[in-house]
């Protein structure tokens, strides 16, 4: 194992550790990933769909919260990808999340809602190992094809090939409803590749 | 101006630059804005509700493609937070976004269209300045009230208040759609305060 898996491998688990902490409703847990010390001001966080959260203490209030108000959550980490360069390491992954509702009056569970999350989490080397400094969440609103990988496009020929075809891809993907252009950023992605650039 | 005052001046000019670049569709600026070099194949972006694109390359090109399809676009940058610690920084931000669809058919100007964005951005040094390593953007769904200052909120009252009534936040703040509980995490936000604390 070089130095730069064992890294890299460090920054993974880091990662794992706070979806699990949210996973398993463990505040401490979350706290004890969260960075500390004199950047914790500096601490943000941008749940899906949220403004963002600033401060240590503001971004574990909301974690509280939402730990109050979530029956049953599941995160699959998906195409995760970890970069490290001094003491910093960059994280993007595909959050496939599966959440409970409230439980019926009648006691039975409540409905299960999938949902699928994209992240970006910066994270900090600290002598005490590698800390999460920002972590930001949003929706992915991009109509999904019948590609079952699940994974976030990363294959340059699909931008290629909008390009080519000039679809209307928008800064906003989209999400400001008003602009008919329905297809927006979604057509880049909606052809994914499983495989290849064998695409009709 | 101390040292660690011109860095964060520095970073800021970077953000400001990124924008530009945008909004003047000039790719060369933004050539020159996102990250060379070793860590090239890691940089990273996700536009609002698209999945992460990785790569410098197929970053570029989605703007590339961005450009093409936007008649107008401006960015007002508001809530801009910049942290730095050694050889990385940290943005967050609000895009106020107005933005043109395509010309009607008569030569006439499409409508305007107007969207609020936040970001996190991350900025490497390097020997020629600061460089975008990874830019996230993410639309805000929750709900606006009457105040006026139109940036995030960081008032940890908020969600103090917001645990204190128990209302509804989830992890998902609401994005998912099906879960009747409208509330979501936007009821966190809501009650936005404009001049609560004294922070700059």
């Amino acid at each position: 194992v070089t130095a730069r898996t064992a890294e890299t491998r460090a920054v993974e688990r880091a990662n794992q550790a706070f979806y699990d902490a949210i996973e398993n409703s463990d505040l401490d847990a979350l706290e004890a990933v969260v960075l500390t010390g004199p950047l914790a001001e500096s601490v943000s966080t941008v749940h899906p769909g949220w403004p963002v959260l600033r401060g240590r203490a503001e971004v574990m209030r909301s974690y509280a919260l939402i730990m109050a108000n979530t029956e049953y959550i599941q995160f699959f980490l998906t195409d995760v990808e970890v970069a490290v360069d001094g003491d910093a390491a960059l994280v993007t992954c595909t959050e496939n999340i599966l959440t409970g509702g409230p439980a019926e009056e009648d006691g039975s569970t409540g409905s299960l809602v999938g949902g699928l999350v994209v992240a970006t989490n910066v994270f900090r080397r600290t002598s005490e190992g590698w800390r999460l400094w920002a972590h930001h969440g949003s929706p992915v609103l991009a109509e999904e094809d019948d590609d079952e990988s699940g994974v976030a496009a990363d294959d340059a020929e699909d931008v290629d090939e909008a390009l080519a075809e000039g679809s209307g891809a928008d800064p906003l993907g989209g999400v400001l409803g008003e602009d008919g252009d329905k297809g927006g950023g979604s057509d880049v992605l909606d052809d994914r590749p499983g495989d290849d650039d064998t695409e009709e």
